[in-house]
């Protein structure tokens, strides 16, 4: 047991020094896609090592073909306690244009925009920031508490922004050591500096490629044009009757297992600051396209799509060429949402496509791949417990927001270890991350610090 | 006055000399596409000017940048004549690949195939065989009568298979020259061996290419999928949306000034012998698109397209990009017929693409070009007058066809000589032009000639 006010007044006090913790570890140059930086990879680890040391947590460094893997594995001394596995990234992007940079990346400056004080550098936000708060609430934790009130596996990988090609070994050399009740991941953001947020689903993604052949060589468009298959237009009509009127998508059964997201969920949403004129304007749109009466929340987090990302066929240079190709291709995604069986639609789309060839013409797939979505459910103690500290810290209670993309380690997590995650970070949307003059706000940092500080005192 | 019949009979019994007369010209590499056959143009140029001078044409050489022109202006001293007009081309294509060829392109053998004498050599068909055939009709008669029955305008021109530079050129310089009641070209081919045609239409072409802009920039599909207008999913909904399910196009006013081809017509091209399954097989096909209830005669020579000559948009290299691209663009043609106006298509198709796009979404359109379809009249003197010296020869009335693409030369006539075109030919499907082992059949070639001195005999 441990007094958890001491604990945040300390973090409180101790802002400077920690702050200078964080400097210390941005000043390693540790980008993940550039060789030449290998060895700063390395130092970042070893870095993260003795700080995990320093306060009792007995890191390994973890090596494969790629960057190292930190990897601690404590065990607590409490009777019944729970098991929690923590995930962060020490590496970071590349930093070029280095021109539009204010200052060296990898110096980091204390500076303040819009009267909120930050600390600017490659990597600030993503992911050494974000991952020092956890640690650092551990470290003040331990301290104070003499020991954690929980088991604690902790991964801190060095490869997410190229691949994360050594972090699947890892898992499977490691799977019985990792076994946990839930995992938290530390890379996300809040909706705005004043409300924090919790991810509670992520969208899966379904890939495929297709090629339609009409006639067996290209033809003339005089001679042919008329009688010819031309499978451009046969390409274009199935991939527009994919959609209706209402912008659903119309392939057989596509939108089974897509649940409702509850109500609760849905108002949270639609309290959110939100301007959608504003926000479709930034992409240059007037209007939205999806589904007619789901709102953009829900259009972008708790709705599966079909897009079609890439298309080609026939002549494609300088001027015109009256010819009818004998080829088409398209190149298609589907986001997925809820329990949508990838296997399931991707049949039903090969069905569709089938169904839709006159006679002769043919159908070449190529390349499918799919990942599950995730959802949480936010119901459960963890999600609940996140939420309570979270308000205690902002004063307001967290949004459960989705995430559009997929975040291929809380998948792996999922679908190796049978494990949820609580997804929560501080970043906020002007962070600049993978951009020149990334930063981090000194408010995230800290308040994220205490943050985690009481999320794990709930552990008590 | 003339006893056609001898000239028919002298004309069958100076075959051979006739077929020595064309195997000389063959012997002459008139490539036009290659430069280093320059001296080889002219040199059948000057071939021909001899040819034409040796019965009084008078020819001359009228030479421009590229290729020169072989022109005659003949005068008959009839009173009320008629003047015509006769083109044809001696320059061909080239050889390659000459390791395919089982003979020298330029050392014309007589050979038979399927026990139909023929002359095997590059030109043999297109277009030297089929020129002489009515040059050599004309000598004959010019022999026989002392003068022509009508006044005559020859254009020979040497860049038919190079896009034809020097004639616009011509026809400029010389348009005070070349008002004529009719023209001839013998430059299209016979539906088959036993059966004549003459071509009575042409379609016209309308070309243009347009981009569609949905956001600003790519975006990536899972932060925007299902809100951001996909450009892609937009241009496939509008080419879709162009043919309805009985394959006709929904651009409004489209059929404007389509005729349907009379009764008569449309009665002799089912007369013909024709294996719809087997045309189809030819081009890798089982169906054949276009109109429901529509014949393939009149879905190639008859009914307009709507073409999707090229599209592209998005990713198109190897493997899966998640992107939601920017811009999506395409190509199309329209093959016209009878009256189609293409400005008032283009027009009605510019609409239809605004109207059919969502708010902010915008279209760029870039490269509209555009030629009329041509129709002639069957029913006027010059065409029934040929129908019947073609029956008289062959034993049956030649088939009105429809030419699915453009000539251009039939439609400079048409548009800057306001002048009607009679296009009879007597080469064969299998006659191999532009490919190597071209050939011409001998009874294409006497028949041929004889045709056309029946043609000639009309004017008496």
């Amino acid at each position: 047991m441990f007094n958890i006010a001491k604990v945040l007044a300390d973090i409180e006090a101790d802002s400077d020094q920690n702050i200078d913790l964080l400097a210390d570890l941005l000043k390693i140059k540790s980008i993940s896609t550039i060789p030449d930086y290998a060895d700063e990879c390395y130092r970042a680890a070893v870095w993260l090592k003795a700080f995990l040391d320093s306060f009792g947590m007995d890191a390994i460094i973890y090596e494969s073909e790629g960057h190292p893997i930190v990897f601690s594995n404590y065990q607590t001394s409490r009777p019944e306690a729970k098991t929690i596995l923590f995930y962060g990234h020490y590496d970071v992007q590349p930093v070029d244009p280095v021109s539009l940079w204010d200052s060296d990346p990898f110096d980091p400056v204390l500076s303040s925009i819009d009267n909120e004080p930050c600390i600017i550098a490659r990597g600030a936000s993503d992911d050494k920031g974000q991952l020092l708060t956890f640690l650092i609430a551990l470290k003040y934790i331990k301290d104070e508490a003499g020991e954690l009130p929980f088991c604690l596996k902790i991964i801190l990988e060095g490869e997410e922004e190229c691949g994360s090609k050594t972090l699947p070994i890892f898992l499977e050399d490691y799977k019985d050591k990792l076994s946990a009740d839930i995992a938290y991941v530390c890379d996300t953001g809040m909706w705005d500096k004043d409300t924090p947020a919790i991810t509670r689903s992520l969208r899966g993604l379904l890939s495929e490629e297709f090629k339609i052949i009409g006639p067996d060589r290209d033809l003339h468009s005089g001679e042919f044009g008329g009688v010819a298959w031309n499978p451009i237009r046969i390409i274009t009509k199935i991939l527009s009757d994919v959609y209706d009127d209402e912008g659903k998508v119309t392939i057989p059964n596509f939108y089974d297992g897509v649940n409702e997201v509850n109500e609760s969920i849905i108002n949270s949403w639609e309290k959110l600051s939100f301007n959608e004129a504003e926000y479709l304007s930034k992409i240059g749109q007037k209007s939205s396209s999806g589904e007619t009466g789901r709102s953009i929340f829900e259009k972008t987090w708790s709705r599966p799509t079909f897009e079609i990302n890439g298309i080609f066929g026939g002549y494609t240079d300088e001027g015109t060429k009256t010819v009818i190709p004998s080829e088409a291709n398209a190149k298609i995604t589907c986001r997925l949402v809820g329990n949508q069986n990838p296997e399931k639609i991707l049949e039903n789309i090969h069905k569709y496509i089938k169904s839709s060839l006159p006679d002769g013409v043919q159908v070449i797939f190529d390349g499918a791949d799919h990942c599950r979505a995730i959802e949480f459910d936010t119901d459960s103690y963890y999600f609940q417990s996140a939420s309570e500290a979270i308000e205690e810290e902002w004063g307001v209670s967290p949004v459960f927001t989705g995430g559009g993309g997929s975040i291929p380690v809380v998948e792996a997590f999922k679908t190796l270890l049978n494990m949820d995650t609580v997804l929560i970070g501080f970043a906020l949307d002007d962070d600049r991350i993978h951009s020149p003059n990334e930063k981090y706000n000194i408010s995230s940092y800290v308040k994220g610090i205490k943050t985690w500080a009481r999320v794990i005192a709930k552990y008590q």
